[in-house]
């Protein structure tokens, strides 16, 4: 059977190049950074060589970046390391209905700190409206984190218009970029952020290499407590096969960008156009064309997005329908509820989100199987079948 | 050269057998385990025989391993979810001078959250007297935190001891294992603990692979926010590969252990023997016995730890002047501190970790180089030169 992976926004594969420039890393080159010999020394070396071509992948400067061990991490240490480090000044912080749970759990792991939160709104099509933003600055605002773009329905944010309002109000600004990063041109001065999250797992690098970036000057509080790695932001022995990889996934992402953006774009604009009428009652969600290259999102009535995942796994078809990191929550997703998707509905998402090796043969077969797919959904679903002809 | 890495503290090599077992995560088996498709289960199953590879290296049951990035997040999440799960109950923890940093700084950290923290000495030794944790345990007491095995001076210790009184207490008891475990037999029930941290780079696995067992039924409260991985424990995309790595290194480790430290044991001892008489104006530090089977470290007078490791290292010789975390820090170590090792003298600290490919030559070949090392400090240091014939 043919396997098609359109589950890349839970994670990438990694490329043959990644891969090869971490193996001496689990092999010869296996010191601790940290140590003052030969060993160390090497180590240190990949490190510093990964932080440029991290920062090189945002328009930024290799001492500004520090390594964590996954997305979710970053934006922990986002989040929390910078409104703490700040609530002397204030304790109120800004974030959107739809950011990854690591940012608004976080948040609300704040709010019982006694920080206060507003939550900023997002339109039908999951999209900020800068103006909502600007509305929801205090004196005591401290933080405003707005993903720069949503990770289940593909919409970009303003982050440049929300850039330019936060630097004027001179509150800091942090952007979770980790579905973005790889898929979007990202310069931090361009977008007026002060700090970045991105996720080598989202760029075709390794699991267990991620990084914030934080403006030069800014300061932030570390969330681990230990030794003095990453100039004390994040203690832990640094896993360096994985910063490797991810430094090289990086530098692949920047001098591959345009090209596989608009490779992805154009196959994704093929789902959203061909796979609704395949699998009736069916509607994109997200904005319509201002969304990542690689995801098409859809909700289908009268159906689980879970049924739906089955049985296009059935089909060797790997598809999400929502967010990897709640996929057993069982809950209608937070961002189809901020869209004002009705719950019912909600229950029908699926998502998927194309990769560079993504074809046109891998959509052609997606969509071949969508008979078999809405024959088998029919004699699941009474209602589907009653309204699907 | 030769090549002699006696660092191994810091980090150990990854073996072949371990490294073997990641690669296919690298490649083929790439999915995300909360997906709930196929590449999702994959990666699913993986981590459930991992879980259950390292519970077996500690005489547990794997559904109480919690995955984490390092050792250091291991301690964090250990003392700070489990004091914060219990501040209702009472806001005291004891924990030994001597710990990592990654556990006292939590410990301060929480210090000023509100808790008190009541830190129990050692002797010259290093070692901790169980009878000076039960003189500071007291009604509000939630939490003892002592490591198994010291990761600079080596001592051991009396934990099973510890767990006796924190029992007796109904005292939550977490230990720090990740200096000792793969070098030291582990039973979580002989010893009587109900927390316990592990890392895989201490252990001939990967960094990035490290895991935190909770006994079943302890509350602990997570200290990332995000995602349902983990059991909500630890959200965050597992970094498989290294947990799969981590998993072998656990079972290799659990059925070589014995070997593996009755070899380390011998070749420590020549090393604890034969190298103060070469290097003259030294002292063993850490228990003369009662030691990890790889610590061999000592104090020398009137020279720098620091510039002992260069020279070392200009001969080949890898080894570390203390804790690789803390490595640029540049303090004397809070461990000989804490044994009232002079500060002047602590400054002299020099550690040799053995691994388990260490063998007779390599330690030959360190003694050997003793003669020229002695030479260039007499150079180097005037007062090294008055005492040193």
């Amino acid at each position: 059977m043919r396997k098609v992976y359109l589950d890349n926004a839970a994670t990438t594969p990694v490329l043959p190049e990644v891969r090869q420039t971490m193996l001496p890393y689990l092999d010869e080159l296996f010191g601790n950074p940290s140590s003052l010999h030969d060993w160390g020394d090497a180590a240190r070396e990949a490190l510093a060589a990964s932080r440029n071509q991290v920062a090189r992948l945002i328009g930024a400067t290799g001492n500004d970046v520090t390594f964590t061990s996954c997305g979710t991490e970053s934006n922990n240490l986002a989040v929390k390391g910078l409104a703490l480090a700040r609530q002397k000044k204030g304790k109120h912080l800004v974030v959107s209905a739809i950011e990854h749970f690591s940012v608004m759990h976080s948040a609300r792991t704040l709010e019982k700190m006694g920080f206060e939160l507003s939550l900023v709104p997002v339109d039908k099509y999951g999209a900020v409206d800068p103006a909502e933003v600007r509305r929801r600055l205090r004196p005591d605002t401290v933080l405003v984190s707005i993903m720069m773009a949503n990770n289940e329905v593909g919409t970009l944010q303003p982050i440049k218009e929300i850039g330019r309002i936060t630097k004027e109000h001179e509150i800091v600004f942090h952007t979770d970029a980790v579905a973005a990063a790889g898929q979007l041109e990202i310069s931090v001065d361009d977008l007026g952020v002060d700090a970045l999250s991105l996720a080598g797992n989202q760029l075709y690098g390794p699991k267990g290499g991620a990084a914030l970036w934080v403006r030069k000057g800014v300061r932030i509080l570390p969330q681990l407590d230990g030794g003095i790695q990453e100039e004390g932001r994040r203690p832990g022995t640094e896993n360096i096969a994985a910063i490797v990889g991810l430094g090289k996934a990086a530098e692949l992402a920047k001098d591959n960008l345009a090209d596989r953006a608009k490779q992805m774009s154009r196959l994704r604009n093929r789902l959203l156009k061909e796979l609704p009428p395949r699998l009736g009652h069916t509607d994109v969600t997200g904005h319509p064309t201002n969304r990542l290259p690689g995801n098409a999102s859809f909700v289908t009535h009268f159906i689980e997005g879970e049924a739906m995942l089955m049985l296009l796994n059935s089909k060797g078809i790997a598809v999400s329908s929502g967010s990897a990191c709640t996929s057993r929550a069982l809950k209608a997703s937070h961002v189809l509820s901020a869209m004002e998707v009705a719950d019912e509905l909600a229950q029908g998402s699926i998502v998927f989100s194309l990769g560079i090796d993504t074809n046109d043969d891998d959509i052609d077969y997606v969509l071949e199987m969508m008979p078999p797919v809405v024959e088998r959904l029919r004699q699941m679903s009474p209602l589907y079948a009653k309204y699907v002809k």
